[in-house]
């Protein structure tokens, strides 16, 4: 066997000069830095080298590759009930502001007869993160064994549990990109969602890729080339992948923040709930159960007939959690009225996201913590009528120092109009 | 005063995507970085966005300026011998192969009636450093407090010390761009090399601006950039400045390593020594007394009269260095012979350097010990006429393990032709 050696201003120095990354340098500086043989400050100058120089698909799957083998790889190939095997099947959002559709969507999956392993993740930045949103329920715990993971898929059809041991030299260098200005590179996300989502082991996954103002990568096309690489990257990891790419201009839904959104979702698993949120729950639904190879189920019927509410509560149950309890709720509070009548506008995802993070939902720096209570409530989404002095937007905070800013952020992102605003359609396209 | 405020992501971000760094932009990052507020790991991600997205002259020239603002401004202005103001003027070298120029310069200067404050560096990588080679000599320091340096000044006109506390930022990013690969950038190169010489304190510069393949940066145009670079820096920092460009394709001299550079820098200064550097020494000593308005001073002189001789012993007294004593040689030889008759072609300088590297003349790592017997002798230099069987180079190392991979380096690195070989000028040319 050939040995291969290497050093980290080596492998830094070609990327930086444009070159591509050899498998056997992919292995190597990826396997170094999980092992702290390869420096932070080295690494973050590689990133950013391939921030600004890119990689190649065939260097992005390497990358992927070495970061699943850098942990666990789980595996549910052998997953049965009632004596025949039962299938699994995940999703992932690469971000949004006011996206909750994990929370209703995995327990539709698990009631139409697949088993959902989630490994997801938290808030940073402008967006906010499905662990957040369910550790707000009172008791809810995301750290679960892989013992009790097993048990829950099995037993219930679904786990949404804290990526752990999966893949840590995402975790590492995922930290490493928020301090250092390296996020926004479509080589770092693809492999980094990927690297997760592929160690997590599920039989298939569907991506929802997110478009406009409020997604990471700003344009269509740019959208477009992530979802193409992570559609490939899993069909040539042995796991069948497909993406639909969705509208993120504006918040999905009519709550942004962790318990508000848990509260939306539950009307949604009630049968009820905000249209946009119902539509791309039951679209990705859709595409899971296809993908997952079962035949003759209607995800839409799950939300009506009370069978994914049965499976969210005994999914929150067996995780600790106690839907009995009130929902936490920011003590504070500041409501932003209509200054004349007209049409609601459009409304800035990005202003909005920003403006929940300045409440306190979000973090500023990773192991933060968030609170559960703070949060914005869209009174009116786009399109929909407006008279003078109702109710527009409701802040809510546990610290009320902080409304001030937050109020600057929100600023200038809506608009009353006058006729009718054209709503953009929320699927845009289908990537498979 | 208008208050601004910064973090690390955001200065970051400006420069990787193409814009400009604002002025406070750059105070507030080489400030926090100095004292600890920015992170290595995010300065390692800027270096290299400046060294992939590049620097304006203004933004170089403020980088610079906050370098200097990051420790002591040294200020020999009220230096004083014999009743008159005493001038005083520095040279740097951008760094070469078999470069000791340094050595039988200052005395020479000191000999013609100006002071050189030298704050001088080790070496890293293929190229020496002034501090190590002196420091071959059995007893000698360059750790002087500011008070000896400015006695030996008034004294002897001469000192020459580590750095110390002169631009601790800059320090800091040089030990960063090492392990970065972020070493070969024209803005970090200037701001570096130009924050030291600045906060030495001298009145005047002449630099030489190595080109060639032994020179960090490896084109003509590029090092004529450089070079304009750091003479603009120097007139906008009130230090009158010119550089000369000199060959770097050749090592200088019949020697590359420390102690052997000292054996050969006192030749020099015994009225003999190589051709090539007696003339750029005198060439860079005329220049620096015209800078410090020395009127009917012959540099050349000093070299045959002994009085720079006689300087340099003072000098080496002062520091504690012992010239009675033998200078060290590597217990270890190893010589390469001709292995036909005809004329000595071309050698390598860069070749060559690696070869002393791997002696275990230079580092691998800062900190890291040399050994100061370690180099090459050059036997025959380009153009000599070579019979079959003469020695070439001698190798020299205290740790024979060493050889093997020196021969390595040296192989290829030299050629005998037939005929004539063209000796390349060694003064490219001069800009002021």
């Amino acid at each position: 066997m050939t040995q291969f050696t290497f050093d980290a201003p080596t492998v830094i120095r070609a990327k930086r000069d444009g070159g591509r990354l050899s498998d056997e340098a992919i292995d190597w500086v990826i396997d170094a830095y999980t092992h702290g043989r390869v420096a932070d400050e080295q690494m973050s100058a590689l990133l950013m080298a391939i921030f600004l120089r890119g990689m190649d698909r065939a260097e992005i799957s390497r990358w992927t590759t070495a970061m699943v083998a850098s942990g666990v790889h789980l595996d549910f190939s052998d997953l049965r009930r009632d004596g025949h095997r039962l299938p699994t099947v995940d999703k992932h959002s690469t971000g949004g502001v006011g996206d909750k559709i994990t929370i209703p969507l995995v327990p539709v999956i698990a009631a139409c007869g697949a088993a959902v392993p989630q490994a997801a993740g938290r808030g940073l930045g402008h967006t906010g993160g499905t662990l957040d949103k369910l550790e707000s329920i009172p008791g809810f715990t995301a750290e679960l064994s892989n013992a009790q993971v097993r048990q829950q898929l099995s037993e219930i059809g679904a786990a949404i549990f804290a990526a752990g041991e999966l893949a840590p030299a995402d975790r590492k260098i995922y930290a490493l990109r928020d301090v250092t200005a390296t996020v926004e590179s479509l080589p770092l996300i693809a492999s980094s969602v990927m690297s997760k989502k592929l160690a997590e082991g599920a039989d298939s996954l569907v991506l929802d890729v997110k478009v406009g103002r409020g997604a990471f990568l700003k344009t269509e096309a740019e959208s477009r080339e992530l979802a193409a690489t992570m559609v490939e990257l899993g069909k040539a990891h042995g796991v069948p992948t497909l993406a639909v790419l969705t509208d993120m201009n504006v918040p999905l839904g009519r709550t942004v923040g962790n318990a508000l959104e848990v509260a939306e979702s539950l009307e949604v698993l009630a049968g009820g709930g905000p249209s946009d949120v119902v539509e791309l729950t039951v679209r990705l639904a859709q595409e899971m159960v296809e993908l997952a190879g079962l035949d003759g189920v209607d995800p839409a019927q799950t939300l009506q007939d009370g069978t994914a509410m049965d499976r969210f509560r005994a999914l929150v149950a067996a995780q600790g959690g106690d839907l009995a309890a009130p929902l936490p709720i920011g003590a504070h509070s500041e409501t932003v009225t209509a200054p004349r009548s007209g049409t609601m506008g459009d409304i800035d995802a990005m202003a909005v996201g920003l403006t929940v993070w300045r409440l306190g939902a979000g973090r500023a720096r990773p192991g933060q913590r968030v609170q559960f209570g703070a949060g914005v409530r869209i009174h009116r989404r786009p399109g929909e009528p407006v008279a003078a002095g109702e109710p527009l937007f409701t802040l809510y905070t546990d610290t009320p120092e902080r409304i001030a800013a937050a109020m600057a952020e929100l600023d200038g992102g809506w608009s009353i109009v006058d006729g009718a605003e054209p709503i953009r359609p929320l699927i845009i396209d289908r990537i498979a």
